[in-house]
């Protein structure tokens, strides 16, 4: 089968701490670049940790957003999965890239939902060791 | 600085289509093995789609799992990942490996929150154009 998701792994380095630390900016902005690029949002959870740092995902009907954010390491991981070509998951990158104002973004793009590639490795289902990267 | 989180991609082939298709179960599972590594459930969002699949997504205090569920293909995408040394994500992948009943799981582990790892791609803010692995 094709691929039936596009799945961009981000790693948002240089970010502006105060930003990484604010719940309602950091949900405020996964809602706008889920909706800016054409997505449905179905629902959405968020949560601030002590002493810092947010955690949140946006399930919308094309699949899904997540961000985890460590301030004192002013560093965010973003997740953008898309399930569907009319919307342009690189797109909602740029917003997250953007707000969350990082110095040093970047990016690893995972074909899902076709014969797995070669990253991948197949495991015995008691064995689950798989390859890094 | 050291690695923050781990993140397991998981393409989950060969599964049982009912189960994919079923949100109860799939929800259950999720949660489930969730709870089963120890982790602490913060929120939770699923949804079934029309005609055929499911998306949701459970928010952790060590960050999150999703899944999407394409029965057609008898075929589902699993992520999950941790930011804590004392939850073991392959765990949990055991768990919605046999409970969805992928013959066929292949596995590709990503370091998150570290130096990135040479497979990512630094990308200037405008152009967002990353590595496919």
């Amino acid at each position: 089968m094709n691929a039936l998701g596009r799945h961009l792994l981000l790693e948002l380095n240089g970010c502006n701490p105060l930003r990484l630390d604010d719940l309602d900016l950091v949900r405020r902005l996964m809602l706008t670049s889920a909706r800016e690029v054409g997505a449905t949002i179905m629902g959405d959870t968020f949560h601030r940790f002590q002493p810092h740092g947010v955690s949140g995902v946006v399930v919308i009907a094309e699949s899904h957003l997540s961000v985890h954010t460590w301030p004192e390491h002013a560093y965010a991981a973003v997740d953008i999965f898309s399930c569907s070509v009319s919307f342009r998951p690189e797109a909602a990158a740029r917003i997250l890239v953007e707000g969350l104002d990082s110095a040093r973004p970047s990016l690893l793009i995972v074909e899902r939902g076709t014969t797995p590639p070669a990253s991948f490795q197949p495991v015995p289902r008691e064995e689950l060791q798989g390859q890094r990267v």
